[in-house]
């Protein structure tokens, strides 16, 4: 039996699980809090006390297990684990050897991986987009994110950047996303982003149920607030999100367009919004794509739910043991 | 000794060679008048009458070639090598089934290639991008067309689809392209559409010497004499080309940002536009990217000149011998 450990490291809480490789099944899993504002340090001893806990609840020693992998929502050198960039989590992360300080910790093999990669790695492997010869994930939420994953395998790119959907231009013209780049797709299809053009309607004056939803205070309209007023008839809010969805379409179809995988997964926050998004992005689809059967291709929603992250980290890590990644 | 032959199948010529796979040179190369009006049929007995020709050219018999690559510009059915769309080849190809026709009059394995494709093949195995982990190409010229290499092998995604980079959006607002997508990439960075720019601006009154270069004949407005006017002087040339290297750039960026490829490799007729075109492409891509170390990309002008489809065919031949594709 070889058993691998994945860790999804979020703002929050930090959940973890052990991975029987040969049945691909979660035989144990936990969640403890983050305290991220106890600093790089503590939070990455606290992940490695999590570590130990799990294989202990798992029934193992931990020199049983085989490897462990991390999903962060970070940039990093992908070679040496060591932070570039975790935007949520406060604390002096840059440069950290966060990889390194647990291989220590721990004294095995600890390889970190993007969150949005282990999403779209477990959904590829486990979930949705099984048995694909080429799946991509995506995941629309605060921001838009995604993976690619070839043959069973993830395809990372330089500085493991492939698959950074959401900062890819659909509208030249547009105004710039978080990354700087002006009409990025995170600038027009993220949960902000929507958000925003039912803020921009509300100061314009425009009569809808949005206002009084949000208790006049723009700093209160969320999608799910959007989502709320849509199902109870408001026009106005059913024409936010069927931009959303059409510009989540716009950037979903350049993905079909580009690499025409087999299958793309869909994930975060938005999906929950549902037909009020998702008719609207496939309509848009169908406008767009001309260069791939679409009745061939699967456009489906994720299958792994909050577990995806923990899934894919010990995917990887497994990948990573077995010399296929 | 292991040959291989390419075929290079174009509207007005069919370019050949055989290839030595173990010395990774082409031994022998040729090239026939393609005599398209003839139609499908006429076509490929004179591809089939070619090969033999070029195995006889290379002092080998017929039987001693291990297989035969076919670059067609064309979308075809990778697995039968049936023809669904020829655009610039007269005569009813539909549903030709062009690769096993050429296997039964050659009585060997036929594999056919979109051109793009194989030129991003050939860049990625013996031109610029030789050694990169992964080479994307992009050709830039009547179209846009690409080819996705990871690892050395072709990704081909559904249908064979995957590199049709020219018709993702970059101006979701835009006029449709050649697919009839709404401002897709070919409609603002194509050799016609930087045309277009400069004939509406003569439409539209504005003083230029590309006026008098085109005899005042907007069907003569081409690339080539719009550089002739801005390497004159001219301002509004001048102007043309760097919108046009502009549009280019924002579809390059797209593709660094989704993929972070370690390598891309461009070719086709703009390329020859140089640095009028070079110069705003590089700078839009710098101003968009910033998911990725642009010092650590290279950008490169295509190193096989015509020779890329003859030898990217030749390489596809080979891999699928092998077992790779």
């Amino acid at each position: 039996m070889t058993h691998f450990i994945g860790i999804d490291l979020g703002g929050t809480k930090i959940a973890g699980a052990v991975y029987d490789a040969a049945s691909r099944h979660i035989v144990h899993r936990s969640t403890i809090p983050t305290q991220a504002h106890e600093g790089p340090d503590a939070v990455l001893a606290r992940i490695a006390g999590h570590v130990r806990a799990l294989a202990q609840g798992a029934g193992l020693e931990l020199a049983a297990i085989s490897g462990v992998g991390v999903g962060v929502p970070a940039t990093f050198d992908w070679d040496t684990g060591t932070i570039w960039l975790i935007p949520n989590l406060p604390g002096d992360w840059l440069n950290k050897p966060a990889g390194a300080i647990l291989g220590q910790h721990l004294n095995m093999p600890v390889h970190l991986i993007n969150d949005a990669r282990a999403f779209t790695l477990a959904e590829a492997t486990l979930g949705a987009g099984k048995g694909y010869a080429s799946v991509v994930g995506v995941t629309l939420g605060t921001g838009i994110g995604g993976g690619i994953v070839i043959d069973g395998r993830l395809y990372r790119g330089l500085t493991g950047a492939a698959g950074e959907f959401g900062h890819h231009t659909i509208d030249m013209h547009g105004l710039p996303d978080g990354s700087g780049n002006p009409g990025g797709w995170e600038s027009l299809g993220s949960g902000p982003a929507i958000a925003s053009i039912a803020a921009k309607f509300v100061m314009q004056g425009v009569t809808t149920g949005i206002s009084g939803l949000a208790g006049y205070d723009l700093n209160k309209i969320t999608p799910e607030l959007i989502l709320q007023a849509a199902e109870a008839g408001d026009a106005v809010a059913q024409d936010v999100l069927r931009r959303g969805g059409e510009y989540i379409g716009v950037g979903l179809a350049n993905i079909l367009i580009m690499l025409a995988p087999y299958c793309v997964v869909i994930g975060g926050g938005l999906a929950r919004l549902g037909h009020w998004i998702h008719d609207p992005m496939m309509e848009t689809v169908r406008q767009r794509v001309h260069t791939i059967p679409l009745d061939q291709v699967a456009i489906v929603p994720a299958a792994l739910g909050g577990e995806a992250g923990v899934i894919g980290a010990a995917v990887w890590a497994q990948q990573r043991a077995e010399g296929k990644a």
